[in-house]
């Protein structure tokens, strides 16, 4: 006998498809993707209406009413993340990026590519970006205009302290641009309280629509302010805001689709209570997550204070029988696909615990490692 | 009796939608879209085998086995021209944009965005680009080192002479680029008879599959040479290809569902008899549209050999009975979704043909419109 541990049947989505444990495209809901059966003429009266409804859901729940405004654009997230660093840092400003992850580097090679002025201050990836090291950079170089932070690093799942940040970033009179992508709609975040230029997001993680638009929310008067600032015409959020005023209409094809998706996601976000509800609900996935692969010897890169409610990063294991490759195939197998890569410097694999996924999809997630260990031969625990 | 004339049932596509007679975004069949009702891993094995399938099929269509490649690009068709235009003119480059309508000029736009060093040669919008025109001006102006022509302009639904530009271009040793929005899958392009360094297109126009991807079918020297070019990391193509060879991945988050579809939409496309029936279809459904609309009286702006099967513009009719906005309306009643603008200098209204439409649906538009012109109180002809 090969395999003298009998597999149990794979696991499923709604629609029959294995479920994914990555940071992103996520699974979604059976009636988010069938929304999607329908074509929309971009131009109508009725599409217009559908986006305005989401847009401004969007500026709801990042308590930006009568201040805020939410810009789409196409594209993926980083699409969103260029437009953003693009349009608001002018081409004499100057930007300091905060990183501790893959993603803080992603924003310092996109001002390489438009050649703004930048400097960085970094952290290791299992260490938040500290308030005081941002403040300190802020007044030692004056020519810094604004500040750009990842609220949570989808690299490691960690979160940033962007509540203390803002505070610092607002005192010395910078503007701050935070890409919210792995946070947004799961961890709070309020215009109210957390003083920012703009936030950015896509409509495919904490939101649960399928991948293929990215938004922006903008304070207004800095929005305004941004005319002229793109190195790029698809990714000018300034052209695509004015546009949208004016017309209610996208300027270039908008992924219909996706956006239809998007629409029935929010509706589904608002039925689970908004970011309370979905945060509730993947905080408490990550819980059972993390503390299920403690009990079978793997390690979070993260102490549980830092980490974010979306992605755990863990540490490869030292032990000789556990091939990640094996390892990756075996939970395919069994209807559970993983992230099959690190982004962190550490060795390291990754699992998400954000989409449509509840408690139940965890515990069989956890039995599906068990399993896999077992066809590794490796005994209690991997440690 | 406010409504004498009776309205027929409204039309409806396979799902129950109003049917586009738009530039795009389009009437897909239900096929397609039922393709987007799974989740996929963007990082798997699988999704990486449904992208190279997808990726050498659009290669084929362009007759560019072993010298070309395919590279997807998130977005808009804008977003992919906008790519291609900041890869392929290098820093010290300089373009020659042949504008006959509103999609030349916005080549000319996405250059002022870039700082990129161009020149156009323009005609009107109901003129072809003359490659006699092209090649004097190349003749003149040593410093052009590329060519960007649109083949057919959705302002107008001019088709250009691009083989004979080609030839131009290639006889006087620049670079082609080619926007190819609205003809790639209808109107033949081969490479093997057409020199060009890259042919943009999108998943939405005469492919029919749903918006949200465009790609590049690039000549691989071309593309080789052109890495460091791009203004823009997001629109990089030539980092988009080389890690695409690497690992097979997008760089970042692909539209995962518009990809189902596409491939989809593929399929349907060859079982169409590939450019040469889906090219025939929509011949077939825009000469009965111009001759239909003709014996209602209105006016196309182009005469027939110039007209590209995509779209078709008519002149707006003179008769004060015939208020645009009305007319729009009761074609929207009865499940005919038009462009709600014009984009032409002169004035004028469009009508596609494209899309998942046949000639009994062009027929039905065509009643549909007889029974638009009854309700305004317009007799025989509108002229």
């Amino acid at each position: 006998m090969d395999h003298p541990v009998p597999t149990p049947p794979a696991a499923a989505s709604e629609t029959g498809d294995p479920l994914l444990l990555t940071p992103g495209p996520l699974t979604t809901s059976a009636s988010v993707k069938r929304a999607m059966l329908h074509d929309y003429g971009s131009r109508d009266r009725h599409f217009i209406e559908l986006n305005q409804g989401i847009l401004e859901r969007l500026v709801g729940i990042a308590g930006g009413q009568g201040s805020h405004v939410a810009v789409p654009l196409q594209g993926s997230g980083t699409f969103v993340v260029e437009a953003m660093l693009g349009c608001f840092v002018p081409r004499d400003g100057r930007l300091l990026i905060c990183i501790n992850g893959a993603y803080g580097k992603r924003m310092a090679k996109i001002c390489q590519y438009h050649g703004r002025s930048h400097t960085t201050v970094e952290f290791a990836e299992d260490e938040p970006v500290a308030p005081a090291a941002v403040e300190a950079s802020l007044e030692r170089d004056r020519a810094i205009t604004h500040v750009a932070v990842v609220h949570s690093e989808t690299t490691s799942g960690i979160l940033n302290p962007l509540t203390e940040i803002a505070r610092v970033v607002e005192r010395c009179g910078r503007g701050l641009l935070v890409d919210a992508m792995s946070a947004f709609g799961a961890v709070p975040l309020d215009a109210r309280e957390v003083r920012f230029d703009a936030v950015c997001a896509s409509s495919n993680k904490c939101l649960e629509g399928v991948p293929g638009m990215g938004f922006c929310i903008a304070r207004k008067e800095a929005l305004a302010d941004t005319k002229g600032n793109s190195p790029s015409l698809s990714l000018d959020l300034h052209d695509q805001w004015r546009a949208m005023q004016a017309s209610g209409q996208w300027r270039f094809t908008p992924p219909t689709h996706v956006i239809l998706a998007f629409d029935q996601a929010l509706d589904e976000f608002d039925r689970e209570g908004g970011v309370e509800g979905r945060g509730a609900r993947y905080r408490a996935n990550c819980a059972l997550l993390v503390e299920g692969m403690r009990a079978l010897g793997f390690r979070p890169l993260l102490p549980d204070g830092l980490q974010a409610p979306n992605i755990v990063t863990f540490h490869m294991p030292e032990n000789r029988k556990f091939v990640f490759e094996r390892f990756y195939g075996l939970m395919r197998e069994q209807g559970y696909v993983i992230y099959p890569g690190k982004l962190t410097q550490a060795d390291s694999f990754r699992m998400g615990c954000i989409g449509r996924l509840d408690q139940d999809h965890m515990r069989g997630a956890l039995a599906a490692v068990r399993h896999a260990l077992d066809r590794l031969g490796i005994g209690e625990t991997v440690a």
